[in-house]
């Protein structure tokens, strides 16, 4: 059995720092520190310890010392995984962490698999599989939403009302197969209109959570943006200016990671991803001149068209590019924003009468219009919160759920075809066996979400994707 | 006052891990802990708790959750730093950990500078200067040789020993700047035959410590070697072939890092660092045809000069090229190892003729020769073995103390002269007044050494160089 193995690996960012930290869990997890650590106080048993307390002492091979260190003492069932966990905190050169691990493997620890400290928290019955899951989004987690929802989701998130949900659903199950064992008798164990409120309640939830995915993988993936326009409208213009704000921004509020030296944005918690658009940044002369299919196909992958125009440009010359665009969009699920750049060219009155939401959507049926000058720098705010407006953050506000995870929101759907196959099923009054047949297949759905009904190979997927040490 | 500010890092490496560990020092730590943690343990309070104690919990920010985190505590005085500390173990997403820094700074505490927490340490009294400045070497090793004497100097090495021998000579001065108040009265207070045997005993420290340097810088920074030649004799084929020998050794042992990809190798723990050759792989035929200023540079930087010939080289050309770089040595500090390569191409019988030891030393006056085939991988131990041996490792084996620190070993030469000038003086029988100013140089220097004495930019220099979170 897995279990029985004691894991060891380095759980602190690699390379050189102040200190780092070796976790090492496992049946024999105080056996092979004892073995190796030395503590400061003379006589002092670490197996004697209490748990949840820490020690001075030095790491020694048998023959030399190794570093000067503190360890953690944590004891099974009271733990992340909930084995008998030993942290120790080494110096942090490279050198000191290599030598410390491959102490431990010599004396019984066997290198960590990726995830694994995770998994056997899963496993042991610490956390469900959509909590496990949670930890490696929060160890990914590179917005203060992401974050949110993550920690949320670690915290037990829906898992719980799935579980409560499904628990009762089971109930019913059995009553309805008790009944096909009775089927001569015709009685009825399971209360049919109870059991309909039941998956009335379900179908509920489930179709929240769903709607939910849209926003959670804009949260987890970042929302997709395309900018297009002629090549004169100032498109690598607003895009740097937006870009130098926000960095400025993110770099008060949280400090700055590399990814927003990226066409990657952080706007008020959300990431904005904006597509690669060296083909795209000329769409418009492509358009106009009947374009090419891998324009239409950026556009395509975007949440999110921007489309630039000049403050400058005809009437004739808006109207054609808002259609050209509006003609290779997926017009339910993407939002056009057209901005209207270089007003700080035009005279002002010319500019309230031309882009009004009122006059812009005369001419072009879109009152999306957002007027600014990218390389002054006005008015960039109103296309940030233009930006913001095409996603209903409400839910992150609210601290409500939200699905962020594609096995979840596939299960999720599967257990709804499912649900809503038994409400027709019970509204039929179709047989037990069918009924009991359609709720299996829910129960499964479900199931597969919270780890309840899961195969090494599911596990095998997700914990692939783990950094090793957690 | 610096030590009544409670200060804050993110110590683990840069970067994301799985998890993170940040550290807040000084009198507010639990103060600011309670502000932002809740324990998960209901009605507990984190002052009340005992010592060395792991509390698991919820860093919030009044408003929202930012992480589920271990907190550990550490009370003053026994702590790293000699102030309270609270170790903080979150996940290690970068924006994690930068959102729980800024909180803390929010709340009250300041971001630490470089090195700050060890200098503290200095400063509470927790250790002396040599060990503090020990701790940013043992972060900084990368060999098993740096490792081990930072570690034993970081344990308190030779200061404990030097700081012994001080308080003794200071108590001698002071006996001797006491006779200078009854100078009239013609007293000797201080006995000088055993101020003599404390001198004499102290030149012998200060002698085997300042010599100890030339190993211990060997350590620190690593043996330059230049490899000159002819540019056909194959001194690339030799690098990469110990390179790629070492390197597979390296990894078995302790993990890659870096440098080995670089013109860096770890033999037995010892670091040599081969002088990038630009300008000296062709060394030869430049110093035959009257060479140039550079090159001779690169030779006088090296420790040993491993000079590369053909084993189908003439007896003449041979004789040149040795005579040639020797002139160009340091010889009494620099060490040459003549290797003979392409042995796989020449009859055993001829090599062994005209390649012992002592047809070598004939030829060329050195008997350092080392005949091997870097393209077949011959004999490259020979040199590895020859490499090590230029170098006196047995303090390292028999864990004497070596000193590794620059600062350290122009204090000891300053020690070393006002000792000898003081031992001078008392065989002479000069006066008290000349004894006393001597030794209370001996006095300054060998106080700068354990930070006895110090000075604000002296303490500024040697932590500015330690990593943040340190």
């Amino acid at each position: 059995m897995i279990l029985e193995d004691t894991i060891c690996a380095i759980s602190t960012a690699p390379g050189a720092g102040a200190i780092a930290v070796l976790r090492l869990a496992g049946p024999k997890a105080f056996n092979i520190t004892e073995n190796v650590f030395r503590p400061a106080a003379k006589n002092k048993s670490i197996t004697e310890q209490a748990p949840n307390t820490v020690h001075f002492g030095t790491i020694y091979d048998g023959e030399n010392d190794i570093d000067e260190v503190v360890i953690t003492l944590f004891k099974s069932p009271k733990s992340f995984t909930g084995d008998d966990i030993v942290e120790i905190s080494c110096h942090g050169a490279v050198f000191i962490q290599q030598k410390i691990l491959q102490l431990l493997t010599d004396k019984g620890a066997r290198l960590a698999k990726p995830g694994e400290f995770t998994q056997r928290s899963f496993l042991n019955g610490k956390m469900d599989l959509s909590q496990a899951e949670a930890v490696a989004d929060l160890i990914a987690a590179r917005s203060e939403a992401a974050r949110r929802v993550a920690l949320k989701q670690m915290k037990g998130g829906f898992s719980n009302e799935l579980i409560n949900l499904r628990s009762k659903l089971l109930e019913f199950t059995s009553l309805i197969e008790l009944e096909l064992d009775f089927s001569e008798e015709d009685v009825e164990f399971a209360d049919r209109s109870q059991l309909i409120d039941l998956v009335l309640e379900i179908e509920h939830l489930l179709k929240k959570l769903i709607d939910s995915f849209s926003l959670g993988n804009a949260i987890k993936n970042g929302i997709p943006v395309a900018i297009v326009g002629h090549t004169n409208a100032g498109k690598s213009t607003l895009l740097n200016a937006l870009l130098q704000e926000e960095r400025a921004l993110v770099s008060d509020v949280h400090g700055t990671t590399r990814d927003v030296i990226e066409d990657v944005m952080n706007i008020q918690g959300i990431t904005f991803r904006f597509i690669d658009t060296a083909g795209i940044r000329n769409t418009i002369d492509k358009v106009e001149s009947m374009g090419i299919a891998l324009t239409y196909n950026k556009i395509k992958q975007a949440s999110i068209i921007v489309l630039m125009m000049d403050a400058q440009d005809e009437d004739a010359k808006i109207h054609q590019a808002v259609s050209d665009v509006k003609r290779h969009m997926n017009s339910d699920k993407q939002q056009l924003i057209v901005v209207v750049n270089k007003t700080d060219l035009v005279d002002s009155e010319i500019l309230e009468k031309r882009f009004s939401k009122k006059a812009f959507r005369e001419l072009t049926g879109t009152d999306s219009v957002v007027p600014l000058s990218a390389k002054m720098h006005i008015h960039l705010d109103r296309l940030t919160s233009e930006l913001l407006k095409t996603m209903d953050t409400g839910a992150i506000d609210n601290d409500e759920v939200v699905v962020t995870n594609a096995r979840h929101y596939e299960a999720l759907k599967n257990a709804l075809e499912g649900i809503q196959r038994t409400l027709e099923g019970l509204q039929n009054g179709i047989s037990g066996d069918f009924l009991s047949q359609d709720i299996r297949e829910v129960l499964h759905y479900l199931g597969e979400i919270t780890g309840q009904i899961s195969t090494d190979e599911v596990l095998g997927n997700i914990f692939k994707n783990f950094c090793i040490g957690k």
